[in-house]
């Protein structure tokens, strides 16, 4: 699929609020309760996003599965507005400190304790229903700096779950979001159309995932090579991490591609400086689609781009 | 050379105000006389721009190789504002009408007709001195739409031209801008290095050309595999054509390039909307800049970068 | 288009016997009679080649447009076997002695002095007519090293002379092979498609020629991007100049592409090792061809994939 | 790093004899015991093969983690011939049956089961100590035909588990060799260097692995990307499994790398025609490379060139 300079299509702007590992020490602006992320949701919506990415966060104030909390998230944002809820089906990560015992005794290192396949199944359960689940296209080593240490964890995402999760998807009759993290994530998917599970021509939503360390580094040559791979008559967007976000977004933009923005994905605004709030985020990016000569897409718009249901 | 998604170097803007070819009939707000061109690089050079890439033009308003219209037009800028010119050595293009006669003695048609190399070669004696000179790396047939016809002509660029030019720019002292137009183009400057003609470390200022039919089209892929190919520690800006104009120089500038925007590059603001004045130009490119952490460069940055006598 | 790497299709090998440039000083092996070239073009038939692409010459024995001369060269190839005859349209150049004069007087270098468009179109009148003519589908300056030194010259190949090329071989019936010597020639090609020269769907056969000095350079990323900007359902095969001839060939015999050798292209067998005639050349692709599971063409299955008449 | 065409540097031929995962069904003639390795060890030495990769087996023909097999593996190599042993630090999969159990209690399915990381970090014991260990730079889930079956596991390359590695390497004076699978896995080396557990110059020895499913796709574009990617100075081979091996294989002794065949890689010599024995695949590459100009290292090169100690 080639990239296209001229696309004047609607923008859809995905705005993921929280994500799933870091916490108010990285940034204190990030929403974390139900409350806090629906209250971000609609200023998301009223600034043009259409797409609300969500993690949800246990009274600790760290990633958890508990599907009361994922229930009343999506619940107080579908209350609030009609943006379109979508879940990662990571959850995220727990960081837990002391998990390490050196062989002198000594408790050191901090771990990510991922969630189960079993809990992240169970996400289809959430109620009331979201609009869309994300799916992650492979496995690899999840590895991020959390308070100033480096911490690894595996992301699991063998092909078997992501067929049961396509097909769980699929009989609720959510949408799907794809997120490859590299060249070979785009081929596990080619084989799951192979496999049958998703239709030979069937439209497939990705996100290109940049700068995680473990996964493909953000660069305008690994994000043109993958947007390059991906089947004819898909839509996409790019999703980078960290400091790299603006310009591959913008550049995403230039090439007809939707975007992400939001907390999860940088907590600074420009270098040095924090973002305020998720709708801080989503209103540069509406600047600067209009700038291009684009405008961010309705929710109706977004709805039959991504072929949910009404 | 790899692009800097990171880069927060100043960027230079460059203005190309009227170009060498198409006149009023594209757009009204076109400058041609010397005081046209004067005002408009003046409002240019208050709105952020530090170079103006110049072509003059004859009281008919074509292109003209006359060194007097040069010389004033020159003059009169650098009367105006310390904005660094830059002399498009290809002059531009007279369209000529009525050229073709076919068989039955009909006169049809229109075309271009070109300087000569010699014309070119005589810019060199442009009185007041300009500060740069542009090159053009390679020969091919320039084709363009002109007044609803398709009009092409040979821009001929041999290697032994260039070389005497290059020479004669390093004996008057001036700075010099490079533009390719295809891979190939990059490979005959690299054979000016061998044959020493630029020194084996000498820091050169590339344009990529994109979107000129004659040349390598306006993708990303072109862009990025040129910006790849350029000898390391070059600096380089993308000089688009037509309406793949805006978005490829906003990449170019989230990549770490200058840029070069003008009524010589496009005629419409945005689709439909012709360009009220080049300062409207550089105004938005100030914009993007700055949402993207960049700030424009001051013509004592823009000197030191392109190596220019003070 | 994508290459196949799994291609076990024949693969037409075209050999380029003599060329338009370079003589017996090149190497005293190079067919230039008419005789020696229907010699050579047996020998390489013989040894698997399905194309013979054709230069003529003078009894100087440098490039003549003479159309006696093709005359000849084609009768007697075709007497001697089946090979399906391609006139390479750019005729050739002359190299000529003491063409330029110093402001002392002293005359010193050499030219080549190209063949005009006239001639080149004149050689649609060859008798008895040959199966295929190449087009070159764009201006450049063609520099080759010529008894040791630069020599330089414009290979004018202007659209609207290109277009005339292929009306004219399609009111004949003869086949047609493009050369594409960088990214904007494959631009100009489709240009003729969107001009409605060629036929929306119609099958082109490009040549991508790499090696040239003023054309693209002989590396792995040109030759890949220009695969992938051809057109779907075109046929390739890759045409490398000089010292990188047998490595690019082999690289696009692996991609599934058709291939060209012959003394026009490498006088080294190998480094420091002339070669002794084209079928050498022949019988090394036909033996690597084989070690990859592919066979050469027949006349017949190349007729076919050329869309060759009967 | 740029691939070179021109490369006339000796080429290091690996073969990778056995595998860690498929057996005698898919090829009767692949080594199993040691007697059977070193045989083919022997041969392949004598046909130009410099570095052996092992892989062993228990007496169930299975890959085995048992040091005593191990040794007496290495062992009988070493007193055969000098050739370079290199340990493939994954050591396999056992594949498993009627591991899955259906919810009706039907037994059905196969696993793979993975070695451990203690079992693989065990291998720096094996005595007579090997030449060179593989380490490979990413996590993902490998999947394989085995048996007619799809059949995946996770391949568990943690970085903290390379960097024990790599440092258990060094401490033992041992060669390491880097399996790269994917963009993000070189990604994942030059964390390696910036951590330090690397040298910021140290000469790195990559293998580009190419068509295992969870890894990237065999394709041109992949390889060429990747090879880019290296940091300068490296040396590479590209390691390619199954049905695209030898034209990968080609390509890369053509763009001057190194190259790994053997029945690990494939276990058909060309279409429809099982492999006889390695030997007959290193053969293929000698005469491959001699036609390109290129000899077979000596092992004295090849150590020098891999820096291991004499």
């Amino acid at each position: 699929m080639k990239p296209n300079l001229l696309s004047d299509e609607n923008v859809i702007i995905t705005v993921a609020i929280t994500g799933g590992a870091h916490g108010k020490w990285s940034n204190p602006n990030l929403p974390l309760t139900p409350e806090e992320q629906a209250k971000d949701a609609l200023e998301c919506y009223d600034a043009g996003a259409t797409v609300c990415h969500i993690h949800v966060r246990g009274e600790d104030g760290l990633a958890t599965a508990d599907l009361n909390v994922y229930n009343k998230t999506v619940r107080l944002i579908k209350e609030r507005c009609p943006i379109i809820t979508q879940i990662g089906n990571g959850i995220g990560a727990r960081v837990e400190y002391g998990v390490k015992v050196s062989k002198s005794g000594r408790r050191y290192g901090q771990a990510l304790k991922m969630a189960t396949l079993e809990e992240r199944l169970n996400l289809l359960n959430i109620s009331p229903q979201p609009d869309m689940f994300t799916i992650n296209a492979g496995t690899f080593e999840f590895r991020t700096n959390m308070r100033g240490m480096e911490t690894n964890s595996l992301f699991n995402n063998p092909i078997d779950f992501n067929q049961k999760y396509v097909n769980g998807c699929k009989k609720i009759g959510v949408g799907i979001e794809i997120e490859v993290y590299d060249t070979s994530h785009i081929a596990n998917i080619m084989d799951l159309v192979d496999m049958g599970v998703f239709e030979p021509n069937e439209k497939l939503h990705f996100s290109i995932v940049l700068g995680i360390k473990g996964g493909a580094p953000a660069t305008v040559r690994n994000l043109l090579n993958m947007v390059d791979l991906l089947p004819e008559g898909s839509t996409w967007q790019v999703v980078t991490i960290g400091r790299y976000n603006l310009r591959t977004t913008m550049i995403a933009m230039c090439m007809g591609g939707n975007i992400r923005t939001g907390l999860e994905d940088t907590v600074y605004y420009r270098k040095g400086e924090l973002v305020k709030n998720n709708a801080q985020l989503v209103e540069r990016m509406v600047r600067l689609a209009k700038e291009m000569g684009r405008e961010p897409a309705t929710i109706d718009e977004a709805r039959e781009i991504l072929q949910l249901k009404k």
